[in-house]
Formats: C-alpha cells, structure tokens, sequence
C-alpha cells in the first residue's frame, strides 16, 4: 500500500522567479507534481526537476465551478497516489484564488497539507507602480476586494463601506472597472479621487494608467488594458509622483499614457521601440512615444 | 569622487528566513549596509557577508519620530559614500512601516533606490493560523488597518466603515485591543462575531487564540499576549476550524486557550514540555497541557 503524499498549497508571488519565497523555490525543485494555474512564469516551472509532472489547470472564463472540482479531485488523487505535489497559486494562496477552498477539501479527505504564503498582488502590484498603500499623512487603512464578479454577485460587496477606507485595491475587476467606479462615485468618492491600474505588475509588458476614477474607465478602455490587471484608488495614488523615479531590476514598466493622466513634469520617459526590452538598470518608467507629448505636458 | 550607491527598500516577509523572497536574499548576499528593524530573524541577518556593516534601527515605543529622521540621513550617507544599502523591513515595505515616507525621502534627495516587495503579516499572520481571508461563502472583501495608533488617531479610521468590511485585519493592534474592539461593536458587530489573535506568526513561540469579539480582549490578556500580534475578525475566522489542521515546516503554533475559545472538536493536542521543541513533521498545533480539557470541551 502507498503512503498518502502531502500537498503544498503554494504562494507563487506575482509571477517573477526572483519573487518566489525561498521556501516556494525548494518545494518547486523537490515536488513530484505541480498543478498550477496561468499567471505563472515559465522560470518558475523551469526549478522544477525534469521527472516532474507538471498539469496546467488555469479556469477558462465561465468555466469556473466544474474546473475547481476538477482541481480538488486532482490534488487528492495525486496525494493518495503517494506524491509530494505543489499547488501552485498566483499571489498569496488565502487571498481570493480558492486557496481556502482547496485547503479544506484537503482536510476533509484527510490529505497532509501545509499552505506557504506568497507576495500578493494587492500590496506587489501598487508598489511596482510606486504606489505605497498606506503613508502616514494619506492612507491609514486599506480595503482589498476582488472585482471579478462585481456585477453579478454586487449584494456581496458594500462599496458604501469601502468608499470610506482610504486607499481601495480591486483585483480583476478589469472587466467590471465601469460598474466598480460607478458603484463607488454612487458611493460619494469624487471623480477627481485619484486611481491607478497596473497590468501585469512585474512581467515583461508591464503597464501603469495613473488617472482619477472618473476617467480611468475610458482611460483603461482606450489603452486596451487586459486582466490581469489591479486597480487602485485613493489619495495614496496621488503620491506616485514622488516615487516612480525609482530604478529596479524585475519587469519593465510603461506608463500608459491617456489625456487625463495625473503626471508628474519630471518624468523621464524613455522611448522604447516595439519589442525592444530595457537593460536592467535603465529607467524603468517608460512610455509609448505617441503619448509622450501628453505625459510631459 | 565617490559614485553614488542605491538603497534597496526590501520586505524581509514575517521574519523567517525560508519566506524571504529570492530577489531579498540575493540582495542580502550583496548588501554592504543592512539597515534593519525589529523582527528580523537572526538567520536572515546570518546571509549578509561577513564585511557587511548591519545597523539596527528599531523603534523603541515613544521614539519614532526622531528615530525615523534618522533613518533617513542614515539611508542617504550611507548612499552617498558609495554603498549598495539594503533597508530591510519586516513584512511589506510598503504596508505600514513608513516605507513609503523612506522611498520619498530617498527620491527627495536623489538617491536611486528600488523597492522589493514582502510578505506581508496582514495575510501571512492569518494564514499561519489556518485562517483564509476571503473565502467564496463568507468572505469577499478585506480591510486592513494598523491598530497603532488608534487610540489617539481615531478620527482618521472610520470603524463604523470596517465593521461592513466582511474581514479586518488589524496590524500592530494589541496595545489598543480593547479600544478597537469597543468601537467595532459601537458600529454594529455582534459580540459572537468570530476573532483570533496570532502572536509571532512564523516563529517559534507562535500563539494563536480563536475567540470572539466580545471575548478576545480578555482572553488577549489573560494568554498574556504580546506584540507583534495580528487581530483578524469576521466570519472567514470560523473556517479555521476546517485548516487548522495542516501540518508545516516553519514555526511552531501553540493555541492558547482561554475559556471562551472557539474551538473545532476534532484538533489534536500535543503536551509539549516547555523548553521542546516539535521535529518538523509532527502536527504543529499544540496547547500548553493546562488548558487541554477547556480545548477538547
């Protein structure tokens, strides 16, 4: 008979390798199985050793419910089959992603599980844009919620509420951004409140709209921002003009660059040929050139 | 002339070396200056070479302002005789901490700097507990606040706002716990509103007491809890009883047990001898013997 294996519920940070947890990478290079979802690096998956099996189980939109059943039966499956498995999960697994869910599965079957937090995107991807969350004399609170199913389960969040926290960070609410700025305008926040959006914080392609919330809907519809992509929204934003100067090593920056955007006049923009990529210690803060002229204005 | 140097704002995570994120260690390994705070593992200060000068910048209670302006001209000499500076901070650098106001500084004075994101307790804390922030059933939001300063701060957190918040989580929290506690039940939270304390989440010595609102002030003071303590409230607490049985590697737990606990029927206590320590397989949930009978009720 074969001893049952033990599953990893596994943080994998916002997606950079150079972000994983140090005990992420070990488990990485010793599982036996890792499921993963998309949103994953492939220098992520490459610590992996060759003999592992490696099962991609990213949700299709609309395909949410039987797939996660799927997940569940897969992960005990593997354990009972005696494998050490890694359940890979974008973030921190407990924030939104159905960690929790997973994990109680898990114990419910019995199955040895230990759950390894991650960096999440809801402080990672406002900090690659130079947006500090809290600051003293700013933001002394913080409200994060999730914007993927805004529009239909809305009864669920009160934007009431989280239009009185300072600073409000939606994840993938990407394609509900009109219903959540409405709901929060409706809510009393002013148009001119700043608002940020980051896509894909730390990946190649990285993209910064810096707006207010009564623009950053059409601003996001006209730069063509695609999920996976964090809104944030408060006077903490407005503070990104200090701190985006900054130079770092992980992903590249653009700063897209709609009419209305909050600038800063000492911005160094950079401008960057299509497919060119920034050496590592260049200025990470670029933008597309045809918007350079609004974005110095 | 001495070229300037750089100041890496890193988030050192919960404090335990194996939750430092890869990109952190690597910058350790390199750093010629570690400015650090409290609750920064001596293992973590262990990767620095051996000619890095670390300087420890803790805030004693009463002194942070002075001691933060320090800091600051520490950060900018140290740059600017030429040094590749790490600044470490526990958990996010850009939760709380002030290391926003730092990277302004830094940013103010010319000096390049990156920011490299942690961590943070506010999620890591209540998942060392078994407890998943969100959850698809009884959690689709989560504020997070510090509970500093909110005795004298108060008219800047609106309570009666967080208390609609289906999760809070207060950081820093325990000296003002009773404070908190009254005005989160003035704005509407019933008593029996589930609440767990984690003290020391991640390192050895971790406590955790599942109780209720009405309840945790007490039994917080009879467990003799301590910073650094993470207050989660909300239903999302109540799971706990499903995942608290995962089995883990870093840190130990010790559930105290005031009379009150909330607690599952099925937890496995382990008497543990002061002074021993669990081998890394064995459940990491134990309680001090004294209050096995109240655990087990």
């Amino acid at each position: 008979m074969t001893n049952t294996g033990k599953v990893y519920l596994v943080g994998a940070g916002p997606g950079h390798p150079d972000l994983l947890t140090i005990r992420a990478a070990k488990l990485l290079k010793t599982a036996e199985v890792i499921v993963y979802d998309r949103l994953i690096q492939d220098e992520v998956l490459a610590l992996a050793k060759p003999s592992a099996e490696k099962i991609f189980m990213g949700k299709p939109l609309g395909k949410h419910a039987s797939r996660q059943d799927e997940i569940h039966d897969l992960l005990v499956r593997k354990a009972r089959a005696g494998k050490m498995v890694v359940r890979l999960k974008g973030g921190d697994p407990f924030l939104f992603g159905r960690g929790g869910e997973e994990a109680e599965y898990l114990a419910e079957h019995g199955i040895p599980f230990e759950v390894v937090p991650g960096v999440s995107s809801c402080l990672s991807a406002p900090l690659s844009a130079g947006i500090a969350v809290t600051h003293r004399d700013a933001a002394s609170s913080v409200a994060i919620v999730t914007g993927h199913q805004a529009a239909e389960h809305d009864d669920r969040v009160d934007w009431q509420a989280l239009s009185k926290v300072d600073t409000v960070v939606v994840l993938m609410g990407v394609h509900n951004i009109e219903h959540i700025v409405r709901k929060l305008m409706a809510a009393g926040l002013a148009p001119d409140t700043p608002a940020a959006i980051i896509q894909m914080a730390f990946w190649e392609g990285e993209r910064v709209i810096a707006s207010t919330l009564g623009a950053i809907t059409e601003d996001a519809r006209r730069a063509a921002i695609e999920p996976p992509a964090t809104l944030v929204i408060g006077e903490a934003v407005r503070l990104r003009d200090k701190l985006k100067h900054h130079q770092r090593h992980i992903g590249q920056h653009t700063d897209s660059a709609p009419l209305t955007h909050v600038v800063p006049v000492a911005v160094t923009i950079i401008d960057q040929p299509p497919g060119n990529t920034l050496s590592l210690e260049e200025e990470s803060y670029i933008s597309p050139a045809p918007c350079e002229k609004e974005v110095l204005q």
